[in-house]
């Protein structure tokens, strides 16, 4: 379903990085991978002329963002403009001011008007592609859904032709302060999502063998 | 700063939780972990009648959230309508059909109108629980902003009156499909962020001495 050959991001006028201009990036496979690695996505409404943002479970195929309809995505029917950020911390920033602190992480920006999914084939793989996004190997072990929870879960899709990247890695900013006398130690703490136990469900006999997809402790 | 005898969390009509019901929590101290927990926040605004979503650090004192000028709150001049959501994933919930996987989450929704914060004293307490909220301990050891620094940080404020949080835990709902005959292993897999690892500024000599208010790896 990738496309083999994605055009490089091409923002708008006002999906381009306003602030900071040397964190944008313009690889559309960074795109993909910050949209693929995250666990949540944020979407942005308007309701009544104010701002909603909802959190929200989502997943990629191709060119095509989805966003499951569990949330407030279900109150969508389609046309309206939405905003979906998907952020990613990767790391804390320790530098000699207050001022040079910072994180470091990826963030996308997706902005567009929301489609709901009324195709049986197109619905079915974007049910498919949520249960890989939070649970890979799930979409094949697990049952698929019967006609009712598939009518049920209502899917909303969105293009992936209004994106923009941003993203900051690396040390804090204030190195000249070393030069200058300063010794205070500054760094980067890295940060990432690790397992912290595995629970099986409650209703198994405890000893049920946990399959070899689920991730577990390191 | 912390009000001793909050009041509960009092939703309007639009805040209020609409799906799922029994994932309510009217505990102010529950909003309050969220808010405190999370590394990043996401900012809803309306700008030219669309809505756009900006990733932002924050930081709570008391009844007060704080925003960090560095995204595009320093374009909010005050008075705005926003929508402020922080999102916590505790598991994934790994269940016997795609319908029942899920994911437990703790998450905020902040909504109000953006107050610029002006006052010197206000403006400097944000700043220093930004740096605690993101580096613990870096507040005390790291150089307070100097005037130009301090002017240059923009820092909205939103109280939180109009806040609601939404938790799912525990595990898969369709426990009821073992005594079906239903053998098959499902559960929940929590998860954590944790630090991947510590890195000194290259500008320092290699050895220098790591602070112990800086988290390490397990």
């Amino acid at each position: 379903m990738e496309r083999v050959t994605a055009p490089p991001l091409s923002p708008t006028d006002r999906s381009r990085v306003r602030r900071h201009r040397d964190r944008q990036r313009d690889d559309r496979a960074e795109l993909h991978a910050v949209l693929d690695e995250a666990l949540v996505a944020h979407l942005g409404l308007v309701v009544d002329g104010e701002p909603a943002v909802l959190p929200t479970l989502h997943a990629r195929i191709g060119e095509t963002l989805y966003l499951h309809g569990s949330s407030g995505a279900a109150s969508l029917r389609g046309g309206e403009p939405v905003c979906v950020t998907v952020t990613l911390v990767d790391g804390l920033v320790y530098a000699r001011r207050w001022f040079t602190h910072s994180a470091n992480y990826r963030s996308a920006v997706v902005r567009g008007q929301a489609r709901r999914v009324t195709d049986p084939d197109e619905h079915l793989a974007a049910l498919r592609a949520f249960v890989a996004q939070i649970a890979p190997g799930q979409e094949d072990y697990a049952e698929p859904p019967t006609r009712k929870e598939l009518a049920a879960t209502a899917v909303i899709a969105l293009d992936l032709t209004e994106a923009s990247v941003k993203a900051r890695t690396g040390g804090p900013g204030d190195g000249d302060a070393v030069a200058a006398g300063d010794h205070r130690w500054a760094g980067v703490v890295a940060l990432e999502t690790r397992v912290a136990g595995v629970t099986t469900c409650p209703a198994l006999p405890a000893d049920t063998p946990v399959p070899a997809h689920v991730p577990r402790t390191a």
